[in-house]
């Protein structure tokens, strides 16, 4: 394999792709004219009446899509979940891809697109990762006004008797500001507000964001909202939302955010973007509402999980779908040959150098990951995304490491081929589904205790040999018990470069102890969050951000933009 | 004339009228397809490529709606705005309306809507009161994003030496959040920032937003975002957008919200709503861009500018004609008898009690805003609102004296009756066009200098004997001209309720002295703000917040919001 002798950028292959009227793929999916509500030419929201005319009819398969414990060296989770949705078209099957939306915090910092990559990618890129339909702008508005609601309602007589010290909610901004992480408002004497000490996350970390993701319709966005933990009162009681009555203001403004957004991959597989929470401290997978939409447009659904698939199919299986009665037939797990040298113990600088010996050592990682999907009593694929670097053997070592297991994988060359090069996976995955034993259930019972639950996580997905709660842990779960919030299935916050809590232990660690070090409740979200250290809710920017590289040239196009 | 049995709420109005497709709107309005970009089906984005096709085409006809100094009485300048285009359209005219968007945060608060009222209202009213087409969240972005690289360039090195004590640039959220107004940023250590003194304004106070509704193109608007001052560095230099280099990347982030919104009234008139800077310490005036867009569409457009004449016209007429080449035909300048009154002397609680001396009285405000309409060298109409507590006398009383001074005045009756209401007065306007003497031009040369620009705005538009400028004041045009900012339009930052800078003297005060505090160089938008006194640039909620009326009904409609 050769490097082509000229690499396109994302931003040039996706603004050079044709791309068809976004009615021309609602009509591919008989949507009715009144349900696509065109947000100009080439994106749309679908209409949540959708739901209900196409209630009777029988849900497409769910596919998720996850990875090994992620690497500076790339795995392309993205790429092959929009490569595998390609795939599926090509062999004339009837599916749709369910992806997170960006967040522009990371586009102004640092990072690539959340949109694939090469010929694997949902388009409008540039509008994708920008504003896209507003649904962030609706989420932080929401956010930003609870917090405005409830510092007035401090400021014009505290009737909840609310105790300044004990504020949790935070404002938001989509943006990486670290000058906003510890922030001091309410300053300037009486008639400015109560002083206090708060700070801000960015928008994706919002608990809105999570809600939103999770929440089934509504009704249901609006029962949730009500039941987040705003601040203790003095008498050390949660003061909620509904408390304060101002639920059906924040649902307002969500209503229209809620509708899920349609788009096209390159080859113009239709695509729903929608939502996008943290993958630690949320759950991180797109809304609920569009996973389901897309099981009633299309016979298959193509979804991903955040990061490895020790954090991201995890919270899939044990939140997304246990909340939302949604069994996935299969789960696609990622990995690059680059990747897996890492893991195996290779720095980032030689992985262009065949390493047999490393790969064979990193495929352990993928080994920990294929017993967590097998724990969930699901059948699993391997995809292997490849790149130009993978030399003839090393390809070998993986296909015999998998023959000799009875592994079923598949190489994937989406990124360069598109869907053509998708069509092995998309096969190998259908097979899957016809074939294997599907006997999914969530790992652990959600009324079992905290401490069980928390422990079953962490043995059996993570390799834990056991977990320590920090003396302040233990308090809150006897607090939580209080409370009545015990029943709530965990979100675990923890590093994803790792499966052990120490970001530096790549491959497969043994022998390791997770400390859970504070919870964090999500009541309106419906998890609690368990932080095994500190979890960065307000990234910053770098010295040379990439806002330094954008503009719009003469014609009013995106320039600059990844 | 008598109360109706059922007044109608405007939400209830808007919700049960009927709604024609925007794409039905754009066919009366000859747009090509791909000029029209849908959002929903009800509201759409217009592509600035129609400015280059109808470029040769002549230029429909300019209305500016002003009014007399807004009182608590109300003086419905947006409703006779939404009326009289409907008028037009009564007398067969090709008219389509300009006004400015809505902010969310005094929606949430305590104000109406600020779309019309009755029947003359512009649709769907929900929408543009809420995130409409998410202009307003893209320059909150913006102008965040600007915050944070800024905040991020002087963390990394600080290159450009800026002093951060001095620091200009403030971070803005659409509310009204008043715990925002004065913060400390930056704390929790070297690896979060520098510790300043900081505060939020309301997006509505953004020098973005005064740019973007300022600019004529694309390309204009990154030249103005370049000269923004940020900062002074240690040398007490301005530091600008140019300098940190981020003027391409904030552009980018408002290429799409700079395309001008199309909706329509309650009678299906074409309106475009695009941009609302503050009238304060901005021009308060919908974008230029929106404007000219109008005026290439249709015959007549009106436009409105903010508060009274004193402000709203007059910074329409010497800031925003000025920089955009627009010259209005006529100037509509709205009372209501109530309001007039209370120039009078009369309390609120009496308003409904026939007062011909209180009127009489009043009418000296009205006066002034005439003297300052001819100054402008334009022909004026006067319209007057009316009310159903509007006594028969109280009405002829009008009518004779503007019969005494030969002043062209109608009654307008479009809150009631829609375009009918208004079909008096927009003939009349159409008479006015045709007929009278228009030699219009600017106040003032911007050439000459503050002083004597200040000094000529508070003597010929307030009736003010003097300006005093305070030591501060003094001190900044000495260093303004040094910096070479002496050459630009005055943008004066006055209470809107009175002529003079004391909101407490209504009618027409004389004998008065206009205090200038202080200046605000806005160098984007082009302008230096001269402040009187101290301007709210973030609100505050009231203890019972209209959010608290808010929700979501069963089908997903709107509740409570007005």
């Amino acid at each position: 394999m050769e490097l082509s002798t000229e690499i396109k950028s994302d931003i040039k292959i996706a603004q050079e792709a044709e791309i068809k009227p976004i009615k021309d793929i609602a009509e591919q999916l008989d949507l009715l004219e009144e349900e696509l509500e065109p947000y100009g030419h080439y994106k749309a929201k679908i209409s949540l009446d959708l739901m209900e005319r196409l209630k009777t009819k029988e849900d497409g398969k769910v596919i998720l899509v996850t990875s090994i414990n992620p690497t500076p060296a790339g795995e392309g989770k993205s790429t092959i979940t929009v490569g595998l949705g390609q795939g599926f078209a090509k062999i004339g099957k009837k599916a749709m891809i369910a992806m997170r939306e960006p967040s522009l915090g990371p586009t102004m910092g640092i990072k690539g697109g959340a949109t694939g990559g090469g010929y694997s990618q949902v388009i409008p890129m540039e509008d994708i990762n920008l504003h896209f339909t507003g649904d962030f702008h609706a989420i932080t508005s929401a956010n930003n006004a609870l917090a405005a609601l409830l510092d007035n309602h401090i400021h014009q007589g505290n009737q909840l008797q609310i105790d300044v010290r004990r504020v949790v909610w935070k404002r938001v901004v989509d943006l990486n500001d670290r000058a906003l992480r510890h922030v001091i408002v309410g300053l300037g004497g009486p008639l400015q507000g109560v002083p206090r000490e708060d700070g801000f996350d960015i928008t994706v970390a919002s608990e809105i964001m999570a809600i939103f993701c999770l929440a089934t319709d509504i009704q249901d966005l609006k029962r949730r909202i009500s039941k987040i933990v705003v601040a203790y009162n003095i008498k050390k009681e949660p003061v909620t939302v509904a408390d304060l009555g101002v639920e059906g203001a924040l649902t307002l403004l969500l209503k229209d955010a809620l509708k899920p957004n349609l788009v096209q991959t390159l080859e113009h597989t239709p695509a729903l973007i929608h939502g996008g929470p943290f993958a630690n401290i949320a759950h991180g997978c797109n809304s609920v509402i569009a996973t389901k939409m897309a099981a009633k447009l299309a016979d298959f659904v193509i979804t991903e999980g955040g990061f490895g698939a020790d954090l991201g199919a995890e919270k899939f299986l044990d939140i997304k779908a246990r909340a939302a009665g949604i069994k996935p037939e299969v789960v696609v797990i990622v990995a690059t040959i680059r990747a897996l040298k890492m893991h195996g113990g290779v720095p980032k600088d030689n992985l262009k150098q065949e390493n047999l010996e490393a790969l064979s050592n990193g495929l352990e990682n993928l080994q920990k990951h294929i017993e967590t999907i097998q724990a969930f009593g699901l059948p699993f694929v391997i995809a292997i995304n490849r790149f130009v670097t993978d030399t003839k053997n090393e390809v070998q070592k993986i296909k015999t490491w998998c023959a000799e297991q009875s592994y079923p994988v598949a190489l994937a060359d989406v990124w360069e081929k598109g869907g053509d090069g998708g069509v092995e996976l998309a096969q190998l995955v259908l097979e899957t589904i016809n074939s294997a034993e599907n006997c999914f259930a969530p790992l652990y019972d959600v009324s079992s205790s905290i401490i069980e639950k928390v422990k079953t996580i962490a043995t059996m997905v993570y390799g834990a040999k056991d977990v320590e709660f920090s003396s302040k842990a233990q308090k809150q779960i006897i607090e939580f018990e209080k409370f009545g919030w015990d029943n709530l299935p965990i979100c675990m916050a923890k590093t994803q470069y790792s499966l052990s809590d120490d970001p530096t232990l790549l491959g497969r660690p043994t022998n390791f102890t997770i400390t859970i070090r504070e919870f964090k409740p999500s009541i309106g979200a419906g998890f609690l969050v368990a932080l095994t250290g500190d979890v960065m809710t307000m990234p910053g920017l770098p010295k040379k951000p990439s806002a330094l590289n954008m503009d719009v040239n003469e014609e009013g196009k995106a320039v600059g933009l990844f």
